[in-house]
């Protein structure tokens, strides 16, 4: 997969169970969270990396920074979208912005999550899988 | 601490939240099994264990078999309490009889949990740390 | 969609995300109970039935009783299948066997999930939407 | 309670459970805003607000916002504790300073929260309870 449908924007559908609202009848907000990390997940998985595996080559992603903003709520039943975006990718981190979404494409939840890539084992700052970095959008916007 | 006191019934008190709740305006049917599990753990730490130094012992806890019957829905912001009792204890098992009650007593959840002892690595079967054996009443029911 | 095909076995996929696990690196138990409601949903949802539309039509299904047998533990990054079949469909109950497994068929939660039909209104029993009742099999298991 | 108290800090303590942990062994990232919404509803109730009541009175918050950094991970069966203070109080909306911290005061995760207040009908603005605001430091710092 080229550097070019990386740099792109990926989408995953997300369905509202009752697991996520709550008695106010919308999403409950820390929920939007797993819908964007599974999303991530999905992301990564796409471009050919399975994090069960990256755990037995001792990678770890963890996030470090979420800036999230929530526009409207979402209601039992329907059905959502996340999009999800590299925004930066450093040596050791990815920033992404995501975005949950109706399929009218109104936007629910828009965030930046800064996600770092440790080693599995001390917890520490490693550099990503080369063959990750290999296919992401270098800083200056070229792949 | 005696069997006697072992025999008898613990009690844990459970705020409910909005992370608790579903569209239903209600106690989401799943998070009763998390009140009850958050209620084992503080009976074993009442006893003097330590879940995460069990851990580091070998010892890992995994239940097996969950009997349930809602009888009332739980609502937002109500103040539950959550006792266990021990049913039986086995060589490498414990069962428990679990009630989600709200303060004026009434029953909204009744279960019977069965929890295995685990070896933390292999995930086999293993004997119940002998102190915690000790103090459990004996199949006969004598302590 | 006929009451044959209704007695047969629904099948609903889930991914196992972080989300979905626990420190012992395996999913945590109460967390099949929300595969299941999803798959029933899916159920629901196949046989023409959205749970928001019943909602405004008074209708509301409530978990009265869980039977659930914890075989195997299903691990991070797995992708797991929900069977679900009707055992018994009642004036205004539904019971389900529900099966979570591995791709390759290893059963890991097998469960029975009894479901009331309530008002939604006054919480109180009430016959199944009559569309619904009428794709199920009747006691004798003749459609 | 006067608004001397309300700028000060308000401390909640939370126990880490399995429910909280994922399979890296650490809270799962959303599960801080869980624990930061338990401290937010715990300091209502201490300044004589309780949310089902408020609900009643037709008012209802919601999270429009959220800024978090993760800096340490949070371990099963550690003992943490929230805090939380008012940053800015609106005429319809409260901005918290929240931190998750170890009981040795090593901070996990610092973030900031808004939070509207809504008419719970509409899911329109509105003015935060009077008997709340005037218990609020003012914009100026004032009580």
């Amino acid at each position: 997969m080229s550097g070019a449908a990386v740099a792109g924007e990926h989408l995953w559908p997300v369905r509202v169970y009752y697991e996520d609202t709550d008695a106010g009848g919308v999403v409950y907000y820390a929920n939007y969270l797993k819908f964007m990390e599974r999303a991530r997940t999905e992301w990564l998985r796409e471009l050919g990396f399975e994090q069960d595996a990256l755990r037995e080559q001792g990678y770890l992603f963890a996030v470090r920074r979420v800036r999230a903003d929530y526009l409207r709520p979402a209601r039992f039943n329907e059905c959502l979208r996340v999009s999800s975006r590299i925004l930066r990718a450093g040596r050791a981190s990815l920033d992404f912005s995501q975005r949950v979404q109706r399929l009218d494409g109104a936007g629910l939840c828009l965030a930046e999550v800064g996600v770092a890539c440790l080693n599995s084992d001390t917890f520490r700052p490693r550099a990503l899988p080369g063959a990750l970095a290999a296919l992401l959008p270098t800083q200056d916007g070229a792949p």
